[in-house]
């Protein structure tokens, strides 16, 4: 077992290149550690002069106690010099945000750091990166400017990507999208730790429960798979593949220099290391907000409770577009349904429970559908704007939700008022969406997944076709 | 040309069952109209006791003035009578809430309401529906609660919607998305106005420029597609059409009662007459909102400026993905942008200006990109995290949209420091969209109308085959 742990869970922090000239990279980093890093912080720079009131070393061999990790930002030319007494320092870990090497063909100068890392036995997050957000113990390396970049609130999903600038706009936008974030790494050039290495420990963090990954391409594909396929029986792993069409290829090998390769070939990788694919970066991360919430169906079958039909018809289209299935309702749950409901309540799947429906009327429907042997999913689409729906039904559907065995996944957008009563189910620990497909697809994760776990029989069986990335 | 004019644009209405009872359908109606409607505005009611202080007539020929348009909401027993008196009235059309018509089998109360119609002239829109909102003339037939409700800026989509529920919604949703709206009808059990009339209708309509569809079935196919076909070569007509699985259809019959058919056949009835699909609601207003703006490209090439490489290599993917062509730039441009930018810009398309671009490089690449002749449009990523790309970028970018003689859209997405920069783009007239895959789904839009309006030369051949829906 790999463990990365001093790169994240760190006692003691040198920022290599630490400065005090506003907007430079070593400025926002030691201001980044000094500000949420609970450890010790130290500050190193040859020019020795105190920054924000603290000793500043030379050196980091002139640091008096131990050091387990280590952020360089100094030209590119220095950095070996500056790793070589890293090793001197028994430094664990150590990020390099300086580019400067194989991107812009300066691909010897990767290989000296990687030979001086081996030989002190460090290990390398970068070069050529923005490194590492720890939203629990506080490392954070994100250089982007703090009067722009706000942080997500604390969550369970780690996001790995091999675009640092696109890294850095996830933390920004799930700010703003209230989702929960726990890790983010950056991890540029990878001439070290990489994807697979990066995924097996994520797997034995406890602060992870969603492993989501941004690819340009990657090189050792086989580790990588074997690590996603042990992984992914428990953690969900979720992937946004970019470099797919010719196009885009061409250009992923101008940002990254990947070799993005053929589509198909990582398709199939992704489907037997049962790592789930995502189209877009709002997907990737729709599905993993429902995956975070850890319960998972022990049936495949859907039901659909709306206020809205034609919102209960376009879900019904986006299920089975994902290949999913509409539960079947048992006999029993028809007729206690219809003995309850007056005769315009369409009870099918989706229940219609048309326009003039109120917060009794759905409580009636869940708890039905709750009981429902074949339904393990239960989406729920509010349509608040109507005058019988009062805003009641948020506190029902949160306490519901609260006991239920299954998952529940809510379908409700609009205007402010209604945005805010989003937001109340949102920090009460429902997923909600704003359209159909993002529900659907959401759904797709969480059965895909149990499928996986094996919560759900009659697994869709495995592609044990052999496949070489 | 058919004139439904007085339905948008009446001097006089009268609301038909107008009550003061707080909540009541009667009661939004009449409210709303007296809020906004700068016209004459009756109320009649049996009780006849004054509403709001305004005198209540007992039947709509008490009124001591001409009427253009009734709004009826009375329970379905009444409505036949109702329309009667309306058409001695002279009512130009009456559009009627009430339901209790052929969606609960009760067809010969609607065949009745056609015959009397017929024999005074009276145009119909409903019933079964919740009507008109008209954002210039102030007619408002919405009865959603007001205390729920937000209604978007003015502008010029106008939406057309066979679900009412769903018609509610989209105002509220366009609202927050700051999405400029025109007229929204939703046209219920559409026993006499249909969609083809209201395509002919908003054609003429100088606050329409884009039409907006959802459709859960359509009855009279060849009528609808002599429709689109007209107008599709002038406005442009997205559709967002449900009931395409089985789950989807069969929901749909229960909903509206919609025969939804074979999706294949909408599909090739839609291509024939130019009538561009959207997949979800999102999609659906992702497209209209950028054909709002009415720059049409000359050329079907694209270009990309990005200063986040990741975002460039998506976008190329998603804009392959929807059979877009990147434009090949010309020697000229390459040469005269290698000559101003730094050696790690790279000059390709997209043109990755790299993470430490300033608002002078994106204006270099723009003028540039404004100049060469396969550009026919051009996507601006904008990673506006980053320390070095200030937000005077934005009054640049927004000046050069101004003058600019091809169509810009933006990728910009982030927290909420970043979001009010976006409310700003889009404040002074540009499209922006958070994902790539949303950008590439507006510039198809746009290429899409081009080609149906012959901007663009080469234009895609017209499906000749012959489709009977």
């Amino acid at each position: 077992m790999l463990d990365l742990n001093f790169f994240f869970n760190p006692t003691s922090v040198a920022v290599i290149g630490a400065s005090d000239s506003v907007g430079s990279v070593g400025y926002e980093i030691i201001k980044n550690m000094l500000d949420t890093f609970k450890g010790n912080v130290y500050a190193v720079n040859l020019k020795q002069k105190p920054i924000f009131g603290k000793t500043c070393y030379k050196s980091i061999l002139d640091i008096p106690s131990e050091v387990d990790m280590a952020i360089i930002a100094v030209p590119s030319p220095f950095v070996k010099d500056v790793l070589e007494d890293c090793g001197r320092k028994k430094v664990k870990g150590v990020v390099i945000i300086s580019g400067g090497f194989s991107e812009i063909g300066e691909k010897a100068r990767e290989d000296e750091l990687l030979e001086i890392a081996k030989k002190h036995g460090i290990r390398i997050i970068g070069p050529n990166c923005i490194g590492i957000y720890d939203n629990y113990s506080g490392v954070n390396t994100i250089f982007l400017s703090k009067e722009k970049i706000s942080y997500p609130p604390k969550g369970k999903i780690s996001f790995l990507s091999q675009s640092g600038a696109f890294a850095g706009l996830i933390l920004d936008w799930t700010s703003k999208e209230r989702i929960g974030m726990s890790k983010v790494v950056s991890y540029g050039n990878k001439i070290d730790v990489n994807e697979a290495d990066l995924i097996n420990y994520l797997d034995e963090d406890e602060n992870t429960k969603v492993i989501c990954l941004y690819i340009e391409g990657i090189r050792r594909g086989l580790k990588f798979m074997e690590a996603a396929k042990k992984v992914s029986k428990r953690t969900p792993i979720l992937a946004l593949k970019s470099g797919t069409t010719k196009s885009g290829a061409k250009a992923a090998s101008s940002h990254t220099g990947s070799l993005a390769g053929e589509d198909i070939i990582y398709e199939a990788a992704f489907k037997q290391s049962h790592v789930i694919r995502a189209k877009n970066f709002e997907e990737l991360f729709d599905m993993a907000k429902v995956l975070e919430k850890q319960i998972y169906p022990k049936s495949d079958g859907i039901a659909v409770l709306t206020n809205a039909g034609g919102l209960g018809v376009m879900t019904a289209d986006a299920l089975e577009m994902n290949n999913l299935r509409l539960a079947n309702l048992s006999e029993d749950t028809i007729n206690q349904l219809k003995k309850q409901f007056p005769e315009r309540v369409i009870v099918s799947n989706p229940i219609d429970l048309v326009g003039d429906a109120d917060k009794e009327r759905y409580e009636i429907g869940l708890d039905a559908l709750l009981k429902d042997e074949d339904v393990g999913l239960i989406i729920v689409i509010l349509l608040l704007q109507v005058p019988t729906l009062s805003f009641e039904s948020i506190d029902m559907l949160l306490s519901t939700n609260q006991k239920a065995e299954k998952p529940i996944i809510v379908l409700c957008t609009g205007g402010e008022i209604v945005s805010k009563q989003i937001k109340k189910l949102e920090e009460g620990g429902l997923a909600v969406y704003p359209t159909p497909e993002r529900t659907a697809r959401a759904a797709y994760a969480l059965i895909n997944h149990a499928k996986t776990r094996g919560d759900i029989p009659g697994q869709s069986k495995e592609n044990t076709g052999i496949c070489k990335i």
